[in-house]
């Protein structure tokens, strides 16, 4: 039974791990840099030790350091969070050979996945719908040519061992894909150190809806519905919805099973993510990713499913069966996710750091806060910009948007510049109400400046 | 259609009308005392007025002033929130004559209730069970006599128009019985103006197990669970759950069925709550008051039968047919508040006026905050002492404690002493723990010095 957790993580998603551990009455050791020695997490952990300087790669990022603490401090476990080591399986591999439980699915599932032309080819050998494409990395240009001409154009150039909306091209005909695939390849060698590049159909009206797994060690796993992450700025999520609005009921069941499948098909364990492709006009999804790990936008899924998802992580890690049957979850109601960074959105989102002299978040039924502030904290200029995530949970999509804009209105937060009036914009935006939307919804439309 | 409110009341629960009006797009009118100007209410609410000085009587009792302001400012209805004017029948009368929509029920069921042995009769012919005793009020000492004997000692003595814990005596034998009643009705001449007294058995281990109801205009009337208030303090709740512990489901369905019984049997329209003595060695229940208003302790029930109950009430105003059928009315998990007060607990609850100079309240999963604070507010001395209502929400009660546990720990309220260390003590408490107590256990057991 695990008894002590390091959390490999700062932020709200370790005030969010310390949270479960604490109801679970499990010890929490935090871990920090020097730029969050006043931090949140640092508070509310039963201990917590500093591991480097504010650079990621000298703090949170550095193995050597967080293991050393887990082991000086007799953790038995490591809960990483999101980011920093989270999906790197030589991270996951280190803490299996220190004897330490990562929280978290295998080194080799956490690899299959984050190799993406190894991911895709799992996909399809498992009978989970992927983007037409190349199969494997392409041998030659002359082997793109016929690839793409098969696919039709436009067909999008991706590295292998990109990730995040690094390494990607889009070509809309030959001389593009010739030019693409040779830039693809060497900028790919240089800053991913593998020059390998894949070709996808090129599928640019879509939208971005995501399935929750669960697994444990016994070959079990379930979906827990979807979320819909369709409202992006430059492939960063802002705000994320659970169900999602472009789902029916059938679709969800088989995007559900074709999700629950990939992670079999990886003997995956604990929590994780498949992301999808939602062509909303053909109804066809395809497999674009799976993240192996908790992901920012749980909290939706938990509200509508009722299910806490970091104690299901940590249950799985004790080697539990899953709590919960697919005939168990059942979802209510509506939940939606505002991430309220701390960003000038009228100034072309523009971090805006600094000191926080008022602080007084939203409360009242159906409203739930994940944050990692308080009055007085000083924002340090080298992380993620997100201050708090604004979760609200409604019985109908209509009701969880009109609780959104009056939680939104009170939430009061004064010295920084957020992104609250942003999501105000959104959320009275004809297209948001309407979830008329796809990907593009904030390239196609000046929110900011829109009626 | 309801367009307009008026809040008559301050604190949380003014907040918890605007924020219901704010998500039904319906237009809130705040009132404030002299004292109130920087309240929270005032500032959320679309506009607010002043209607009189700090004393209760001069602003928020004060009719004629409340009244004129709804007028002027083109309100169609008012919500009284709980207590103040909320039980009184002659501000629900001149709400009527002023055609403006109170939101509660008819100024006939008010006084039904309100009058102590006449609900008791009204009670006793729907065929609600209440406690042995005297039909009426007492004629003569004689007559006394004789129903104290026929109900067997200790007895309750009641002034009929007492309430609130004010006007009550208990006999152990006749002496005390002649004596008691004697002072009774001469305290309760003096002070309610009308000496009736009326006579019960005095049942004194028990626990207080309340119904929540809802009825609207068109003779529907449902029951939404109850909630357990055993944990007082000279008759003031302090900790109140939902479900109760020491109900069964055959238990919970005998008395809804009687609240609704009760409810319909005045006429009932809107939210109300039937209190119960519940004789938990006998599984026998009595009923001891209907409270004609919003309950302090209604988010429990919100919580555990996912039903807005304040936009019910405003629904049901509107002349609407009740939303749900008891059939629908489906409880999922525990919930359990703790009314934060700012009050010293280890000095006899010594109440505590002052500056809030730093407040972070808890968050993430579970945690819902319904307050009218903020850092820099100034708790003005003037008013109840509750600054905070804490509710979590978990699958079980022993993850609703463990959730209460840790957000009691995380709350930071700097400046005024509160309750929160009390609420600790309650909640590791073996016997509370064990759901093993009645309503005397805060003075069977030292909690603040007891282990």
């Amino acid at each position: 039974m695990i008894k002590r957790i390091l959390i490999a993580n700062r932020g709200e998603i370790a005030v969010r791990i310390i949270r479960a551990c604490k109801e679970l009455d499990i010890e929490s050791v935090a871990i920090y840099s020097t730029a969050d020695k006043e931090a949140l997490h640092v508070q509310l952990a039963d201990e917590a030790y500093c591991v480097g300087p504010a650079p990621s790669t000298e703090s949170y990022l550095n193995t050597s350091s967080i293991i050393s603490v887990a082991k000086l401090t007799n953790c038995d476990a490591i809960h990483p969070g999101y980011g920093f080591l989270s999906e790197n399986p030589d991270f996951a591999e280190i803490c299996r050979e220190c004897k330490l439980i990562f929280i978290g699915p295998s080194p080799e599932a956490i690899s299959q996945m984050g190799t993406k032309d190894e991911a895709r080819e799992t996909m399809r050998a498992a009978g989970v719908p992927v983007v037409p494409g190349s199969v494997g990395i392409v041998a030659s240009i002359e082997d793109a040519r016929e690839i793409a001409e098969g696919i039709g154009y436009p067909v999008i150039i991706k590295a292998t061992a990109g990730g995040g909306g690094k390494g990607i091209r889009v070509a809309y005909d030959e001389a593009e894909l010739i030019e693409g695939v040779q830039i693809t390849q060497k900028e790919a060698a240089a800053a991913f150190g593998n020059p390998g590049v894949y070709l996808e159909k090129f599928i640019e009206d879509f939208r971005h809806v995501e399935i929750q797994v669960l697994a444990d060690n016994f070959g079990n796993a379930v979906y827990v519905g979807e979320r819909d992450c369709t409202v992006q700025r430059r492939m960063q999520k802002l705000i994320e919805e659970c169900p999602s609005p472009a789902l029916t009921d059938a679709l969800r069941a088989e995007m559900g099973t074709a999700a629950v499948k990939a992670a079999l098909a990886v003997d995956y364990s604990g929590a994780g993510t498949i992301e999808f492709i939602f062509d909303h006009h053909q109804n066809k999804f395809y497999f674009m990713e799976m993240n192996t790990r908790i992901q920012v936008e749980h909290p939706v899924t938990e509200l509508v499913y009722g299910i806490d998802l970091i104690k299901e992580m940590i249950s799985i890690a004790n080697n539990n069966p899953l709590s919960v049957t697919q005939a168990d979850l059942k979802s209510n109601g509506w939940a939606i996710e505002c991430r309220i960074n701390a960003e000038d959105a009228s100034n072309n989102f523009m971090p805006s750091a600094g000191l926080i002299n008022f602080y007084l978040p939203p409360g009242g039924y159906g409203v739930r806060i994940d944050s990692a502030v308080y009055p007085g904290y000083k924002i340090p200029p080298y992380y993620d910009s997100m201050i708090a995530k604004l979760i609200v949970h409604g019985a109908t999509r209509e009701e969880a948007i009109a609780r959104m804009k009056r939680a939104l209105a009170e939430f009061s937060i004064e010295g920084v510049k957020t992104t609250i009036p942003f999501h105000q914009r959104v959320l009275k935006h004809e297209k948001f109400i309407d979830a008329d939307f796809n990907t593009k919804f904030l390239e196609t439309y000046d929110v900011m400046n829109d009626n």
